[in-house]
């Protein structure tokens, strides 16, 4: 069985007019989708950020919840943040994967935008049931990973479908969607 | 058809020693939950608080991306928020409901926690596509929704599943899920 690991990346994504950023890290990004990791079966979370005071923020919280007072106050964040690892950009995760896991995984990418081929949601269930190689499922920040990433992964997951246009979840949300998803084919 | 509301209760509510309280209202919850909203077609969504200086400080959110600075800076938070109402507590929700359909809803009830008769997507999903009495779906913050409140309800929607034992998700984040599920069943 192959493991899944999530990558949440800060940079380079887009902002609303589609120029290349980097976004701040957000603290509830952190804890929902560490929680996220724990209930379904992640192996490890990375948080990517190149920016070193915002990795010292998040070794904080992650410290607060692991060994401080966090610790003793709420025993199932401490669960969550155990998966969550630091690592300043997708390259640095990728090879932590591989370091882990003895294999490189394959990058797939999450975009709300359309076109281009698209990685079902049964082909990656198999791939996690039948094949052994780690499977990066990469996230993006403000308003969605760059086209460099996209380029750069080996897939792209198919987009997640609302009942009209409207298509503005947070990260956080659409995180949770494929998730269930993967872990809970119906 | 029947329309689907959405109600996000900070009171009545556990905390973590099952003690029942009234949590503070987080503004990621009003964002998130809107735009899952705005998504996955819920012709509402009801933030309840009893509290209120935090009814007045939902009220200066809303107002900001609606008609405030951020109604130009960010349009898809405008719609989303375009569809959030307050409410002191469920039954003013119920009330509004049926002020705007005409119809007293269903309450459906959300909880992480087993034990019961359930009530599966599926009969739920057939429900909005066949039935036309509004659906009430009611998520909880905190340690989620008292008993009291499951007891009222006039059902209680299956809980979400993860790999093993571990359950403990935002409630944005199961928010998310739930919504797909009813809408985008497979």
């Amino acid at each position: 069985m192959g493991d899944l690991f999530l990558a949440l990346l800060h940079h380079p994504v887009y902002d609303k007019n589609g120029a290349i950023v980097t976004t701040a890290v957000t603290n509830m990004d952190v804890h929902d989708i560490g929680r996220l990791a724990r209930t379904f079966d992640a192996r490890a979370f990375y948080l990517c950020t190149p920016v070193t005071t915002l990795q010292r923020l998040v070794e904080r919280i992650i410290r607060h919840w692991e060994t401080g007072p966090g610790a003793t106050y709420n025993e199932t964040r401490r669960e969550a943040l155990a998966l969550v690892r630091q690592a300043p950009d997708l390259d640095a995760a990728v090879a932590d994967v591989e370091r882990d896991t003895g294999r490189l995984p394959r990058v797939v990418a999450t975009t709300a935008r359309p076109g281009g081929a698209r990685l079902g949601y049964p082909a990656l269930r198999r791939r996690l049931a039948e094949d052994s190689v780690p499977q990066l499922l990469v996230l993006g920040t403000g308003w969605g990973l760059s086209e460099e990433v996209l380029h750069r992964a080996d897939d792209v997951l198919e987009t997640i479908a609302g009942v009209g246009d409207y298509n503005h979840l947070s990260v956080r949300c659409a995180a949770a969607i494929i998730l269930d998803r993967l872990r809970n084919p119906r």
